[in-house]
């Protein structure tokens, strides 16, 4: 029997990957501090994974074979330079280091782009030099050393998008706003960025946890897209790009880059099976789906 | 225009400070993560503390003359291991130093009789040695060092109870286990505590803020119970004590701490107005609020 721990399962990418676990045919545990959605197969356990006594009930509850670590502090507008991170750091190596005394064979960390920090090309996994420039960024970063360190495997998430999203995020707060018939500052939005959705990010780990790949993997669509063009395509969806104010605001930090880019040759040697879908696709279903969800003039 | 900022304010202890400290004529800030109870008179700001732009925003927003520093990591069943109160140690020592910086003229932080651990004479300020046991002990003790090196005031709560009190702590899980009928198990019950009425505890904290006091100052009533005449006691106001079992569960830890009392002389040197009542009566009006509060038998 196969099964795997999912850590930060109620959160917004936890939750997108729990069915296509239940789907491969994994016993899929989750474990989160309260929340426990209502997902067909899944086996939940409560626990506070900061606490050395959270992990050692987790593991023991759930005894898994295979390990995604998702749970990390990413509220939006704080996650990047919040001190919690560091204990995060703290209890993803320890988690790590007691999942392998309990015997576990495979283990996959999510970390982040952040980790790359301001690069001119395409993030590459073995030759880019990563230089993040924040405190989550680094954090993520040392996790991810000690995980490739032990074998495992580090996955690095670029912009995910899609249903459940935090509410604050750019996607969700743009069709909040436009729904509501407000104005929505932005900066010029010539930033390239990749984006992917939430549903295919799942097919990704799912595909790089059922192979051997080890050590750092981008996850990422590949396909990279100006900030104004996907908020001129959603904007264009509701009708409503006349309430988009470009230049309204300036990029700070790292959302001033340029470009952040995915290389992601070592992912599609492992997910050529995950289809490619494009953005717009792709954002009319994340529209879809918030519709039916927010107040809107109807 | 004396103003006092509040932190930890939407918490058990701040909600019953807040009133105090507006009929005492300050102008009173609170600060919280998210939370806002509606009290009249105060004024609200939201902030996460843990964060560095947390805490200029709260200074900033608030200009205070006093700082009431509440807010840590009190979770029942957590907080006394949970690593996150080492980042309330460095955020409420960096408060301090912000404050001062500000011109706050008068600053008191909350700290807790963990910081003295194991005792076997009442804990006084100045004499007793502190051993403490736990993280948050450790962390409480780290910060008043800290405060009281830098001329700023530290309190020592003992067990505080009372309205709003978290509802997994020892009274609240007593009332609601027996109000549904069900047995209660505890440990023998031997031990002894000061328990201070989470009002009284208000009134003490604004006595010791509108003093001269510096240095570390316990804010107990100066009476010790045993957790046995306390549940006894209780139990009895709801004609339940049969439903009550002691010796069903371990004391371990600090919870096995045959004694911890309070030496309440240098409160009392600034808090003689504060009235001396006694536990029984604090007893019938915290079941009072809970039986508003509780499913129950009817």
């Amino acid at each position: 029997m196969r099964r795997v721990l999912v850590t930060g399962a109620s959160g917004f990418i936890g939750r997108a990957l729990l069915p296509v676990l239940v789907g491969r045919g994994f016993e899929v545990h989750g474990v989160a501090r309260k929340a426990r959605p209502a997902v067909a197969g899944v086996t939940w356990h409560a626990a506070d994974l900061l606490t050395e006594a959270g992990r050692r009930h987790a593991l023991s509850a759930s005894r898994p074979t295979h390990l995604v670590h998702l749970a990390w502090e990413v509220r939006p507008g704080h996650y990047r330079e919040h001190p919690i991170n560091r204990l995060w750091a703290d209890a993803s190596i320890d988690l790590l280091s007691r999942a392998r005394a309990c015997g576990v064979s495979r283990m996959l960390g999510i970390g982040s782009c952040l980790e790359y920090g301001p690069q001119s090309a395409p993030c590459e996994e073995r030759t880019s030099q990563c230089r993040p420039t924040t405190l989550y960024g680094r954090a993520k970063l040392a996790t991810a050393e000690a995980y490739i360190a032990a074998g495992a495997t580090w996955g690095r998430v670029f912009v995910p998008f899609g249903p459940h999203e935090p509410e604050a995020r750019l996607i969700p707060s743009l069709i909040r706003s436009l729904r509501a018939g407000e104005h929505f500052a932005c900066s010029h939005g010539g930033q390239l960025r990749d984006f992917v959705y939430v549903a295919d990010l799942a097919q990704m780990i799912a595909a790089v946890l059922d192979s051997g790949l080890t050590g750092a993997v981008n996850l990422a669509s590949g396909e990279v897209r100006s900030l104004r063009s996907v908020i001129e395509h959603v904007a264009g969806l509701l009708d409503a790009t006349h309430l988009v104010r470009f230049d309204a605001l300036a990029a700070t930090g790292l959302d001033a880059e340029p470009i952040l880019a995915a290389d992601v040759r070592r992912l599609r040697g492992v997910s050529a099976s995950v289809p490619v879908v494009g953005f717009e696709e792709r954002a009319a279903r994340t529209l879809a789906w918030w519709i039916d969800r927010l107040p809107g003039r109807g």
